[in-house]
């Protein structure tokens, strides 16, 4: 074990190249590198001579996800799977994705050609963030054999299909089934930073995601009846503002009764939406998410009849549409210990969460066995310029890095994997 | 007095008028009249021979306003103005102002040619819904002194001043002065549609207008913090869609504690606006009315100090701007007590109430003692082509209107007003 001034330094580098693919953009002066993008040829340019130099066998697969193999020990052995995306939302921070595919490359070079009972992949995800097509998780979806016709022949603003994208970045659309992890994939470890504020208010660098929330999507519309503000009288109201408000509420009550759970209407619009006149109809949005499905889907339940007690108690009424029902995933329960086992031999805190945004590993884990390690992320900021982490907390997920590595690689457990696969 | 078979026809011919003009429009397929367009070229054709066949002379002020000046029995008599507006808003009913203008043309018509001891001037007002130059009330502010350069320089959505619009149309903004009330205006009355659920919500056909609301209109923005709706715990939330849901039930619960108050948050906007981003801003409007200023302006003030306590509370703030703080403003009780005489003579049940919304009415009181009839307004429906009215309820109005032009032919205290004038 590299002693932890040593450690420190790799973290300081960790860092500044994250920073330095930042730099890396299709929008002058602000980050953004969507799908196959010139930007992130360069990118994958980049990131590819430090896996080479790392001692890994570098190659684009036909989804164009990025993956540098170190190999094993003994030629034939399974591999072990780490990575995240490195794509961007537009105006995005440093560390989003990236910093997971980085850290990876960083835990590899610590090896310094020290050989592992297994392989190594690291995969730098082609695209997780929606943003160029609108579906997010193109690049993981590839690894699951999900990247179906529907999803390669959506097309962007410009109506460049998926497909198209893949072959104008030299890439063959019919390679993608040889995209898919192949049977000795063993795992998949992805370090990622939280993006939320619960560590930072619990005062520890890092979360071991125990799963990540199932989604419910809707839309629910008010529809009372819209009115002279000045000559209806209040107690001749069918107000749809009003209903809306007192179920906005009723939403955020109902969230803070159950932990873990989380209910948002953050989408708001209101008909004719004039000062001057009462609200006739208001749309929200309503976004519930747990990781226990059931729990999830009767809160949503739940939800919608008070939207209907409260339209009928105001003599209006309430339409609901569901727009999205994803299930929670869960994650490994043998890695996730093996996590905190090395959390503890780096001398450091963590705390068991579930994740309320989805990422590749969410994917993945439909495959085979996953697990993620969050970083403290200052101020929750994520999606911004102003995201960061702490050096500190890079060195601290460096050293339960290189500790879990050197665990897993003399684990029975893990062996009796190794000889499954 | 007429008959009741009679003035139920004079009734039909009110209503069939009033769909007549509904039909002069310059937006085919629906009503839509704006200030001295070339539809209110024609309006003013139809309404003006109505006038000179009543035995009234015509003339069109330098305002626009149609005016139609019906003798009294002695030359140098003081004046009564009747009247309403002839401006529509888009996609208008057809008896909104409108029906106010042929009511009185009607009543006009049921002297046939007895005079009464003071003229009767019936004005079509040129402008009262603010829909072309975005100002309400140009046709009574000419009336009352106020149409000043300021008014006189707004341009239209084609940069055509109102200026210009009057030239156009081939009248002499120099003129407008002479637009303004004589000396010799004795009273102004208006009957106008409701516009509200109350009157028929009571089962009573006509309402004697007490005053009309003072306005406050502000805007409220509550200013949070935007983040993921996934990865943010309820607690650790600084959400500015559920404080503004908050104060909006306020808003709701402080009107219905005074009668007559009305108050509404008709407007909202947030930001970023998106179903899985905690809301970081959300803009409120609010239209707070009563005929009490101080009561309205306590009102406003006490709700701003709630939004301080729902933000202060929930770790957010809150700014407040006013963007409008109107007077209400009281019709003449000595009119008010003759039309309420006039009801109970005909044999119809009033109501005495506040108007919520604007009216001529309201800056024509500024100048001359001024009252408003209301007429019953089925499902309160208005600006929308279903506005109605019932030709019972006309021919009540009629009835009242007649009677009231007796009365007040006889009444001691108006020849006070007519010897002062």
């Amino acid at each position: 074990m590299e002693h932890s001034a040593a450690i420190a330094d790799r973290a300081e580098k960790v860092i500044a190249r994250c920073k330095r693919l930042a730099s890396i953009t299709e929008t002058p002066g602000s980050t953004c590198r969507t799908f196959l993008s010139i930007a992130m040829r360069e990118c994958y340019r980049v990131v590819g001579d430090w896996m080479e130099a790392a001692g890994a066998s570098v190659s684009i697969d036909a989804a164009g996800n990025l993956r540098g193999l170190y190999p094993a020990a003994d030629t034939g052995a399974p591999r072990l799977l780490l990575g995240s995306h490195l794509d961007t939302v537009p105006d995005a921070g440093a560390y989003d994705g990236v910093l997971g595919v980085v850290l990876a490359v960083s835990l590899v070079e610590t090896l310094e050609d020290r050989k592992l009972p297994f392989a190594i992949e690291v995969i730098g995800f082609s695209e997780e963030e929606g943003v160029r097509f609108g579906a997010p998780f193109i690049g993981s979806r590839a690894l699951t054999g999900k990247l179906d016709d529907e999803l390669l022949n959506r097309t962007d603003a410009k109506g460049v299909s998926v497909r198209t994208a893949i072959e104008n970045f030299g890439l063959k659309p019919a390679d993608i089934s040889q995209a898919a992890l192949s049977n000795d994939s063993l795992a998949y470890l992805e370090f990622h930073i939280e993006q939320g504020p619960v560590l930072e208010s619990l005062r520890i660098p890092l979360g071991i995601v125990e799963g990540i929330a199932g989604q419910t999507r809707g839309e629910f519309t008010f529809l009372g009846r819209a009115n002279h503000a000045g000559t209806t009288p209040m107690t001749l109201r069918h107000d749809a503002m009003a209903a809306a408000a007192e179920w906005i509420l009723e939403v955020e009550r109902v969230a803070k009764m159950e932990k873990g759970l989380v209910a948002t209407v953050g989408r708001i619009a209101a008909t004719p939406n004039a000062a001057n006149v009462i609200a006739g109809q208001v749309q929200l949005s309503l976004d519930v998410r747990h990781s226990s499905n059931s729990l999830r889907i009767r809160t949503a339940d739940f939800l919608a009849v008070q939207a209907e007690e409260i339209a009928h108690r105001r003599g209006l009424t309430v339409q609901r549409k569901t727009l999205l029902n994803q299930p929670a995933v869960s994650m490994d329960p043998f890695l996730m210990g093996q996590i905190e086992q090395a959390a503890v031999n780096a001398g450091c805190a963590v705390h068991r969460m579930v994740s309320g945004a989805g990422h590749d590993a969410m994917i993945v884990a439909g495959t085979i066995p996953t697990a993620m390690i969050f970083l403290r992320t200052p101020g929750g900021v994520s999606h911004h310029p102003s995201e960061s982490v702490s050096v500190d907390d890079v060195a601290k997920a460096m050293e339960c890095g290189m500790l879990l590595l050197t665990q897993l690689g003399g684990s029975a457990e893990f062996q009796k994997r190794m000889v499954r696969a």
